[in-house]
């Protein structure tokens, strides 16, 4: 904890009114601050003053200064002195980057490799490798990195990936075992990507993200925030029962929809390769449309019951299904339309992420700002 | 808009600060709320006197006061001045009730009545009635009836009920029509008994309320607050997919749950009413056994689809399945636990509701103490 976290509550919740404010509105002038903030200029004043003695804000140029419009110094978010590392461990791939406070990407890194059946320790000491190779070259821009989140692919409780069944992996204390230098946090990779796309990917405030990979995760945004559930394990579309009678799933469901639509039951009806489906998509084989058209159907269905439960306008296609996007579209569009037309009044509206591979690592980044702005007491070493 | 609205947002502000924290702990001292509140004693004690001449809050004895420990003076909520109005059209009744401040139920009134198939003109009339006569009842308690809240059976979007297929009605703008004289808003019957479960039948934070009807609705508390989605009408429950090829439903979809574990579903296999059904429970009845199961194995695949979705511990099941629960639970356990239990570190808790019928109405009236306790600016006939 810092002095500013030890000096108790009001002086606290001041500290993060007014970072908020500036994070939420851009620069503003002290006066300005006083005015949204309630507070006095004088008390404004001193919190300004610490909060760019700590390098959370920077004076930023000279603007209108609120209701009475005189002009004057704006204090702005600055992005010079702290950062966030994001890193991602997925079945095909690591990837880590390094965003500053104002959300602006500075560095990353990424390497495709297959992680399926491998020991965590391995994966880890690579993912290790890259993430302090980014701090130190952060570093190198002035930027100290006060934090990282780690994004998963599976659900994770108390810091622990619970279960990653695509990589083999169970009951990874993920954090520890990185053994990184500074906070890090873990959280599961659809979650993370859906705030991703929140973030860095546009600026609608509702959407459910759909993260099409081995396995189907997806992660809803209502007004700006994630939906996390109880323990955080909320939108875990790919265990959506399409067919109460169907095959059996490694979650001890029947006829889930990660049976119909996930990646691997996209390429068990069509030989090769994701690139290669694609290829075959273009050229118009039969047999790879009829694949997508029934992926498609199952992912409509599950929808179904999502936009049911879940109350939705805006669903966002991810990962895989991002190549895919104008073969599965119709047949997810078309399922929506015929199963929601009469009980809502309309039908929501299916997209492709615009961040396509990225959009959880930025997510993780994404998060460690969010809590430095909504929290500054708690980056540690700083003041 | 009050006077206590017009003054300024910092002021108002500290208004809601002061009053939410008396709500949430109890009476305090003023030097407690100083402590609390980060605000100046003097600045608190205004306040007080503010809070305390338009019947927010109340002087309730002598207390401990705060770190210190010293005994004063306790302010507390005063569930003496105003009160709240809680409205429930059903399709097989309608109810009222009024609630204090302090979240006492002090009337309540009920009529049975068959609305299937009605004139919403003609059922809002009599249930103007019967809200106009508890204004007058608690206005006898020296109670101010300061708002109401509808809960009606069908989706809800700006105000209009949209559709109530159960009741014949749409697009009905129930608190225009209902036309009384206090601020009315209107909400889903499954949402409100989500949060009279809530406030007024527990105290666990987390869970899915079931509302079962002759259509299923379910409202999802998390956190101590039910989530929405973005319209207000998450919680479809009974159009959750349990067979994709099933029957088609009004909704325009197919093998809704609805149409397997809805009220008419459970008697069309049974002939009688919903008594009769219990009655031929208890009595060991196959057929009556049998459907109770099949409805019960219905509800768990729904279940298994929003637990994945939802990430829930608890569901309550309300409604009609209060009286049906010990025959329908197992069936609903079974199918739960045998579709979540690899994947989740724990299959969620299957209970009845404690409010029975009363859910929803007590909600309605829950949420307008919600509303004035949130801002009490909008008390627009007080000071």
């Amino acid at each position: 904890m810092t002095d500013i976290a030890r000096r108790g509550t009001a002086r606290t919740r001041n500290l993060e009114l007014v970072l908020g404010e500036v994070d939420r509105r851009g620069p503003l002038t002290r006066a300005a601050l006083a005015e949204l903030t309630g507070l006095t200029k004088t008390t404004v004043s001193t919190l300004v003053a610490e909060l760019m003695a700590a390098g959370f804000v920077a004076e930023s140029g000279v603007v209108r200064g609120g209701e009475r419009g005189r002009p004057g110094v704006a204090v702005g978010v600055s992005g010079a002195r702290m950062a966030a590392l994001g890193i991602e461990v997925n079945v095909d791939y690591l990837a880590v980057c390094v965003v500053d406070l104002t959300r602006s990407i500075r560095l990353r890194a990424r390497v495709e490799r297959d992680n399926r059946d491998t020991r965590p320790v391995d994966v880890l000491r690579d993912l290790r490798s890259l993430a302090l190779d980014l701090v130190d070259q952060a570093r190198g821009l002035g930027l100290t990195v006060v934090g990282a989140v780690v994004a998963v692919p599976g659900p994770v409780e108390d810091g622990l990936l619970y279960t990653a069944p695509n990589l083999g992996w169970r009951e990874v204390p993920v954090a520890a075992a990185l053994d990184l230098p500074l906070p890090v946090d873990v959280d599961n990779e659809a979650n993370l990507a859906a705030l991703g796309e929140l973030w860095f990917g546009g600026d609608e405030p509702d959407f459910l993200y759909v993260s099409g990979e081995i396995g189907i995760g997806a992660g809803l945004v209502v007004g700006g925030a994630l939906f996390r559930g109880v323990h955080g394990n909320a939108g875990e579309l790919g265990h959506v029962v399409v067919e109460p009678t169907g095959p059996p799933c490694r979650c001890g469901g029947h006829g889930c929809l990660e049976w119909y639509a996930g990646q691997d039951a996209l390429l068990r009806q069509v030989p090769g390769g994701l690139t290669d489906l694609v290829g075959r998509l273009r050229r118009g084989e039969q047999r790879a449309l009829g694949a997508c058209a029934s992926a498609g159907r199952a992912l409509g269905i599950a929808l179904t019951s999502a936009a049911n439960l879940l109350d939705l306008d805006r669903i966002v296609l991810g990962g895989v299904y991002v190549p895919l996007f104008p073969w599965l579209c119709p047949a997810v569009e078309t399922t929506l339309a015929a199963r929601l037309g009469r009980l809502r009044r309309s039908v929501p509206v299916v997209a492709a992420s615009r961040l396509d591979g990225e959009a959880a690592v930025l997510g993780a980044a994404g998060q460690v700002v969010q809590r430095v702005i909504a929290d500054p007491g708690r980056v540690g070493h700083v003041v």
